[in-house]
């Protein structure tokens, strides 16, 4: 089967509308994608017709948003390769995610001295909540750096393991570099030493297809903003031994079985960790956003995404006043830049958005990457199912451009 | 001006539809709202034409969406009559807000002994927070009852004081009973104490005009999904005082300043406490409801509710086999009623269902005021800007042939 892009391209309104006076090329993926119309659709459906509070109804509308919210756990479960849906666990982002994980489960199983190892490729979501118990318990952040390609070695990681070690805290797929992270190497060593694995797929998931019972970690966390869903919406996989070692993180309605003045006792899990009236109409629009990726396959849009990376690849590499970051044989289609000397990354962003092309400028909350780079910031293209060389060309027009005025 | 129940039943178009053959009575307000259709295209524009990522971009479409996002502060504030919008902080809802407060002030200014004065008729987004601080704080809850009418008598709370009392958690409506709470002569009495004061505001804002500056609360909290906004919106006022006092809650991208391997600084309130990707369209959904209730009038709308409320009241009173729990005089437009000895609340809520009222069953997520009234549940119907006394004798009706098959 072909990859059929102008079909997909027509399934996302907003891809056909102009900004500044050019068509939009939507190039700032890696902070959030756009939305197809069957999303858009289904959430319009939800409140025009179908709405009512979850989980605690006995009324026709209560009963059918609920059937509809709870099947987006089993969508999520097969879309990570997960066999038992009740270890899905909704969240309104990874960042919930890995507070939930960091509150939840680190709180109440680490102590002083224990140390967590991080990559220094992490996103803040995968590294603020660590911070928080080296601050508040004394736990001792360890980290472990990727090579000049962007690679990161596993072994440098399974190095990094002392007897003291209790989590890794590791990305999938870099947001800033597209460098994709041997995890399953990583996460056995880890198995085979007791260690927890706590792996960021908020960009992998997007890209590449994910098997979550092969990669072998104990949580993985998804956000839905990025995988052309609502934003608001999320999940984390937690593996069902760890979740029996969890305490709750947030408290309200639909986590506890019983409150009285003096007790109160909690739901089994994955309730026990959702609290309150959820993103219900968020989760069902994840839900159908995983249907359209499922849909189209992961395994093309994969292969297109390889396509658009080694074009990109070649176009930006003939460009020898641009510095790209990330080399990496196998990376994303995400691509770093900046015009050392010459212009300063907001200044480039402002110059390619003249021209409709849409990038972000910044350090993609990932300071200790830029730390470890030695820039501030850079200029970050990420491309998705949706985009084309075409576009790929638009950039390098752009950037041109911005060669000349800056040069 | 008077109040236009057709045109504002037309704005909300899930009204329009039947629920088993019969036209839609929907009395489940309490749980959630139904959503105008300017909300819904709000969310639909967004999506379609405005979307990307806020904060952190320098193009047209992330400048348009920080711009829309942003704004919806200042409309929170002005809605609740909070002068400074920076005391506005975005949430998912009222629970994330408690757990905001609870972990983020409480857990950092509390101590084994300290009290938190709660009211026996709080949600328990408004009480397991607490019982957080009691489990691992060794904080004391102290509860305050309610009388046979439902009714909080404010003196009873300031009786409750004493010198180790350091916060009250209270709720400005019950969204059990209807009950409205004098929170100005508690917060008035708490604040001359130095007593940080709670207040629940889910049920009020929604029904009435709200004032937080005249109330002289600390924390005020509300939720998107009662206010006829998306799911997963919300916001909770804190005083700037109490912000200087607290830590942040989540980790992650924009509420830190800067992140590196050791060390780690906070921006400043209100993005301190806002952790992540947020609801972006949500949040620009809860800006449009705002707007819509504060366009037909918060006094209209409290006008209205008060001639159901009065017309439910002689109905079902009329009704001398129902049991009505709650009969303050200025109660909102909330009925909670079992029929004792005859029927199970669910299976009045499954016969009420058949006749297309939708009411909701259970606890109501507020288990201890189940406990002092002696009732493991009651049905409740909760009554919205767009319902009619034609709904209450709907309800009556319904609840007469349930009297007919049960008696």
């Amino acid at each position: 089967m072909t990859y059929n892009i102008d079909a997909i391209r027509a399934d996302f309104p907003i891809l056909s509308r102009e900004v500044n006076g050019k068509p939009l090329v939507y190039l700032d993926n890696g902070a959030s994608a756009q939305k197809p119309k069957v999303v858009i659709d289904a959430i319009t459906q939800a409140y025009s017709h179908e709405y009512a509070n979850v989980h605690r109804g006995l009324h026709y509308l209560s009963n059918l948003a609920t059937d509809k919210y709870e099947a987006v756990r089993g969508k999520v479960a097969q879309f990570l390769g997960v066999p038992d849906e009740n270890e899905i666990v909704f969240t309104s982002g990874t960042t919930e995610a890995f507070n939930l994980v960091s509150y939840g489960w680190g709180a109440h199983n680490l102590k002083a001295g224990d140390e967590i190892i991080l990559s220094v490729m992490e996103h803040h979501a995968n590294i603020v909540p660590w911070h928080f118990l080296r601050e508040r318990l004394g736990v001792k952040l360890v980290w472990v750096d990727c090579d000049t390609n962007g690679d990161l070695d596993p072994q440098a990681v399974i190095d990094a393991m002392t007897p003291r070690t209790r989590m890794i805290a590791i990305t999938h797929l870099s947001n800033v570099l597209g460098t994709v992270v041997d995890v399953k190497s990583i996460c056995e060593a880890a198995r085979a030493r007791g260690i927890v694995t706590c792996v960021d797929g908020s960009q992998a998931a997007v890209h590449m297809p994910v098997n979550v019972a092969d990669l072998g970690c104990d949580f993985y966390a998804i956000t839905g903003h990025k995988l052309y869903g609502p934003s608001g919406s999320g999940a984390i996989y937690m593996k069902r031994a760890r979740m029996d070692e969890m305490q709750p993180f947030m408290g309200g309605g639909d986590m506890i079985r019983d409150v009285h003045r003096d007790t109160i006792t909690w739901n089994d899990p994955p309730m026990k960790f959702e609290a309150g009236t959820p993103g219900i109409v968020q989760q069902i629009g994840l839900g159908v956003a995983l249907d359209y990726m499922m849909g189209v396959g992961m395994e093309a849009i994969a292969a297109h995404e390889t396509s658009l990376r080694d074009y990109a690849r070649t176009r930006l590499d003939g460009l020898n006043w641009l510095n790209v970051q990330g080399k990496s044989a196998t990376k994303a289609a995400i691509f770093s830049f900046t015009l050392e000397g010459a212009a300063h990354a907001h200044d480039i962003s402002t110059v390619l958005d003249k021209k409709g092309v849409a990038v972000r400028a910044g350090h993609h909350c990932a300071q200790p990457l830029m730390d470890h780079m030695g820039v501030p910031a850079t200029c970050r293209a990420s491309f998705a199912m949706y985009n084309t060389t075409d576009e790929v060309d638009a950039l390098v027009d752009a950037l041109e451009l911005c060669h000349d005025l800056f040069a």
